[in-house]
């Protein structure tokens, strides 16, 4: 049965026209989530700018937004905050898996897609394909509510300290920075944090996002998705790594040293970390917003990241012109999330806290499409039959 | 996420043509690892007939082929199994872990997607963007290797036994009957399951393939891809169900009740689990191969299974005429694999076994192209930006 037929007829792996490389402007699906504007510096969650957004409003009245299909009113947000805070509990299976996870070690996401793909299948959580569109969205529910808490129970656990519960009265912003350290955060920093991660909830069809879509659409459960999301977001071409950005910050030290730094980051090919996107090909929406706030909070650190920005972008814009180079959102992440005293380790683990929102969102959204996300490759190797030896 | 294209072109999401529904027949990449030839009915791993290798090779040798190119001499093939034994037992970290990733509970599937992550995390696997082709093939080799070891390990413990550890004197095959339980299979049941295992290895660009090339794109850990597509195979569109063809023998019960099931599976809007296939409009090779190997081991399961598939197909060539709906891979899976004694809850972890193989090389030759897999989607909601209230 393995011998070819004489003429064979065509199949899209031999004749269909190779798409753009890594599939870029390749449309593959539609979406109500938002947008990214790259020419306009622009991105936004429904109809809503997304910086706006993070100027006024939570992470909860965003998710609220993504997941239900418009904004709460205060009583819809006061219900949805009493639906979401028992889901932030972590189950106990989880709780008695954390020692042996903690003790694995690797990264922080590492951590997360170990305890989330267990905490999956400690609730049996179902294929979306076999589940309404209300028992998807209660599991996508419960995947947000429960991120952070393992994040934090998982950071501290590492660090030989007990975890801390969640707390019903506080914000996920707030939230969050209670759990990881049991103490109330000063306002500014609630703030602050809480503008990064209405700000990162979503951003446009990046490859984590891809990802989690195309899970979705073999008809997985929501863990599957966001557990392969997570993979995707820990790639070093994902971006997403303020602490790296951060460090690049660190090894200038000072404004007078930008130009040069930059210079040798060049002649080494190396990534110039924090500088330039995929998408926007003017000022990084985000970047501005978190250069305002990091400037509202102040200190020695915000005003280094303006000075060198400049000059920064002075010699990218020298090096390489044309190519419009700016500041991107782990620049300034970084920056503020320092400022408010979280240690780089959880900068990354920060930003997951609220992309998991728009990962959760774009799945339910997949969901309801009932085609497999399946392109095709081209062979390119000898021609094939050979007899085997 | 610091080398932005030259030229800025107007973004994707608002002016690209969309690509057809699931990138169907849309080329994403090239591969020389091999191709399915569905009009034919005839797929190939490198430019062998992958049926034929079925016949005649092992788990080994299909490995050593796709991951280093060309089918191993025999000195080559001692040499890699020698290679591989060490790498076939667990870590330590794992070890201790065991007993609470089994009290989780869930799918094998999952538990394996756990454990693969704890591993991964456990030993530090690096991403694939900052590793040497070597570094990243030894990364590979330890995954391939330990995934049955850890599946195994995990069904014993589930069932309040302990682990078997891996024979360095059988091949991947037998070791896995052995594994599960500890006692030498029969011959013909270990020459079964090989050549099922190494018809199974890899199939064309599927949606679990192209999930673990996804995330390799970003630069991510090998781990990380495997664990990702394992959530796409969970998927019930992804296939890879032989239990639930069996199941629908099972229903059946006697060839004279097929057609009457076939019609009330249409009428019922289900899928008739074990026929059709996305790409083969002919007989699937792999059917063709194990109704074979089902005949050859005998008993009354493969008898039923063949009269029925008859009937089946007639049933469905009347019903849907013009479709040429056949037995796919699944239905005589599950046949084979029951008759060599496995229960069905071991058939999807017996596959993955095989298809690991499959991934990891699709995620080493990802790992060769620098481009990120990053589609657009096009904005189909309310004109953005309204104000925020």
């Amino acid at each position: 049965m393995s011998a070819p037929t004489v003429s064979p007829a065509p199949t899209a792996s031999t004749t269909a026209p190779d798409a753009p490389a890594g599939l870029r402007g390749v449309v593959v699906t539609t979406t109500e989530l938002g947008d990214v504007r790259g020419e306009e510096g622009f991105f936004h969650y429904r109809q809503y700018s997304a910086v706006d957004l993070a100027r006024t409003r939570t992470v909860e009245d965003v998710w609220f937004l993504l997941h239900r299909g418009h904004l709460p009113s205060v009583v819809e947000l006061a219900a949805f905050q009493a639906e979401v805070a028992p889901l932030r509990v972590l189950p106990p299976a989880l709780v008695d898996a954390l020692p042996v996870l903690a003790a694995a070690g690797g990264s922080p996401l590492a951590g997360l897609r170990t305890a989330l793909s267990l905490l999956g299948a400690a609730e049996g959580v179902r294929p979306v394909l076999d589940l309404s569109p209300e028992q998807r969205a209660a599991d996508a529910l419960r995947v947000c509510a429960v991120v952070p808490t393992v994040l934090a129970a998982l950071h501290r656990t590492r660090a030989g300290l007990p975890p801390v519960a969640p707390r019903d009265d506080l914000d996920a912003a707030a939230n969050w920075l209670w759990m990881l350290t049991g103490v109330e955060a000063p306002e500014a920093h609630v703030r602050a944090v809480r503008r990064y991660l209405v700000a990162t909830v979503d951003h446009g069809f990046n490859a984590s996002t891809f990802t989690a879509r195309v899970v979705a659409s073999t008809g997985a459960d929501v863990v599957a998705a966001v557990v392969a999301a997570l993979g995707a977001f820990s790639g070093p071409l994902h971006g997403g790594a303020p602490d790296r950005a951060l460090d690049a910050l660190g090894e200038i030290g000072h404004p007078d040293r930008a130009a040069a730094w930059v210079h040798e980051q060049l002649a080494a090919g190396r990534r110039v970390m924090g500088f330039g996107h995929a998408v926007y090909r003017t000022l990084d929406p985000r970047s501005v917003l978190l250069r305002e706030t990091a400037l509202e909070l102040g200190g020695d650190l915000a005003e280094l990241a303006v000075a060198v920005e400049e000059r920064v972008v002075a010699a990218l814009a020298e090096a390489k012109p044309g190519r419009a180079l700016h500041a991107n959102v782990e620049y300034y992440a970084g920056v503020v999330m320092a400022t408010c005293g979280l240690a780089p380790e959880l900068f990354t683990p920060t930003f997951a806290t609220s992309r998991v929102v728009g990962w959760c969102a774009h799945v339910l959204e997949q969901a309801e499409d009932p085609r497999i996300i399946r392109p095709s490759a081209r062979y390119t190797g000898p021609a094939a039959p050979v007899p085997v030896p």
